[in-house]
């Protein structure tokens, strides 16, 4: 699988004109090599030369761990006394312009690839190409990342009570997670007024009678993610969470729905902010419809007003439309979506319903 | 705090002949304004001319949290419509020479930076160079951390015993430390020959008699990191793991010694790495002495043999030499140190000794 994409990519930045392309995201290394670096100040990368065999240049200390990935490119490790560009360097010869990953690229790595004389072009787009169109393996691993999630979701709101305190909530739903294989997880889960931060940080607040909970749980296994959010109330809803839930419903149904080869990206944004802002008086639209997701939790395209370009069948996307109450709460709807040649195709089977846990 | 460290960032900036400096790090974010983003593709930046009021730039749904940092700054969001470039643009009015973090900024948004008329150099060094240099509170603040890393780091081996699944302890050790309120960790406790590779991966490895464990636990916690390793063998240790343990025990104390003011980073590395590589027999030397640390897990100076830097007052490192037999195992020891006026300090207090589980 590895190297057909391999040489998909290489036909690519032969397309485009490029004598070599770099990739340096370790999503974008995972998806081609099949080995998930743990990156942080070392280099890693794949280098392919246009008309060369390529390597996937590695610390030494990550030689092993990279040589028992199931790819065709040969592996080179550099020493701790090297910054890895010299390794690099010989991989990719005499390549003059050389295509690399600009949103993930940083710039003294810029600079450094300039000063041994190769002329650098944004290339990210042939790498976002062929991550955004998911293979069949692909759409399975979102399966099954998502079944995880809704697992645990549901075990959580079943378990969930009033006194129950927000950090040591989301410390459970990760172990959880953890305990049945993810390698990452964000689970946020948010009480009441916290709720109508979408970003906001869990603590110490308890759950209380009358509370609204915002639950977004995500979590990595088998290399992609899973990422969905259900809402519930401790005791019957008030008015403004029913009615806020039934719009958010409708928004997400109607952004669900826009999912279609072809359909530019920021439509599905448009079908639900639609709805959510004519609802204004019961919150704020603070962010767009969602994100592709795959083996990063949030990739391009972006669902939000900016991106023009239109959905293509294999795309995965998050479609959560939200609307916040500063000092009430917040009330969101996530599922993930599968762009398909007909209708959009949704990857989990969570119910649909707001939860109401037992005040 | 936050405050004096912008105006600092101000003087350091002018000093160097910019007209305004752009921090995109979360880690630099968090460092001057205690405002910690979750950055993911959205823009976060502080914005800091020399001749004016500077801004914390934040997406809409960060607003709020961002608003509530213990910061004097303006913060300035943009709508999902922005890529909060035009946004950031007004904030540098009419700035030329534009520092930014060449270790974190990506290609894209140099390009998008430079398109605006901004003329970017490298000034990641002014922010390293602040932050390098902890205070109290922070040298305090790892001084938690640590304490909440030696006690999970205590109770696991406390309990671990033969049949524990790797990953299931991970899980455990990641599920207390965030119980206690770590909002990040990093737990790898590895098994018997997983232990040889520094990077490993926790899979369905059982714990078996003979087999020695490397223990390596990180854990954020008010912002700041502790980042500890143990080793320990099942029954009595092997000949290879005691005199691989007393090998590596020697090379961290010389490492540990030469943490001192005005001694270059790479010596550090060389007081350990003389040690290790002469008991090459023993298993290989995979990596340098260790890294600083603070808000980052990561962060410069990484004590490296090529890092000629010398020491300062106040850097907070990692000491944490290894060694690594290919089917046999790894015995790495790691603590936290500061550099002071004197004698390095260890931040830490778990004792240095091989542990033995009970077979």
């Amino acid at each position: 699988m590895s190297d057909a994409r391999i040489e998909r990519l290489r036909a690519a930045a032969e397309a485009a004109g490029l004598d070599a392309v770099v990739s340096t995201s370790p999503a974008s290394i995972f998806y081609l090599t099949g080995f998930d670096p743990l990156a942080m100040e070392r280099l890693f990368a794949v280098a392919l030369p246009v008309d060369g065999a390529g390597a996937l240049v590695v610390p030494r200390l990550d030689e092993e761990a990279a040589g028992a990935a199931p790819t065709g490119l040969d592996v080179v490790a550099y020493d701790a006394a090297s910054d890895g560009f010299p390794e690099l360097g010989r991989v990719l010869g005499g390549a003059r312009s050389l295509g690399v990953e600009e949103d993930h690229l940083p710039y003294a790595r810029v600079l450094r690839l300039q000063e041994d004389g190769h002329a650098l072009r944004p290339a990210g787009e042939l790498l976002v190409g062929l991550r955004a169109r998911k293979d069949a393996a692909e759409l399975d691993a979102v399966r099954r990342a998502c079944a995880l999630v809704t697992d645990v979701m549901e075990r959580m709101f079943a378990q969930l009570r009033p006194g129950d305190v927000e950090q040591a909530v989301n410390a459970r739903v990760a172990y959880e997670l953890a305990q049945a294989g993810a390698t990452e997880s964000h689970p946020l889960v948010l009480f009441g007024e916290n709720a109508a931060n979408p970003h906001g940080t869990p603590g110490e607040r308890r759950l209380a009678a009358g509370d609204v909970i915002c639950a977004d749980i995500s979590a990595r296994i088998g290399g992609y993610w899973g990422d969905l959010t259900r809402c519930g109330t401790v005791g019957p809803p008030s008015d403004w969470a029913r009615d806020t839930w039934a719009v958010v419903r409708d928004a997400q149904a109607a952004a669900i729905a826009a999912c279609r080869a072809g359909t530019p990206a920021r439509d599905v944004d448009a079908a639900q902010r639609r709805i959510v802002e004519a609802a204004g008086g019961l919150g704020k639209c603070l962010h767009g419809a969602g994100h592709a997701m795959g083996a990063e939790i949030h990739e391009p395209p972006y669902l939000v007003p900016r991106t023009a370009a239109p959905l293509e069948p294999g795309n995965v996307l998050t479609v959560e439309p939200g609307l916040y109450a500063t000092g009430v709460g917040g009330i969101r709807l996530e599922d993930d979506v599968a762009v398909t040649d007909g209708e959009p195709e949704l990857l989990s089977s969570l119910p649909l319903e707001l939860r109401e846990v037992p005040a």
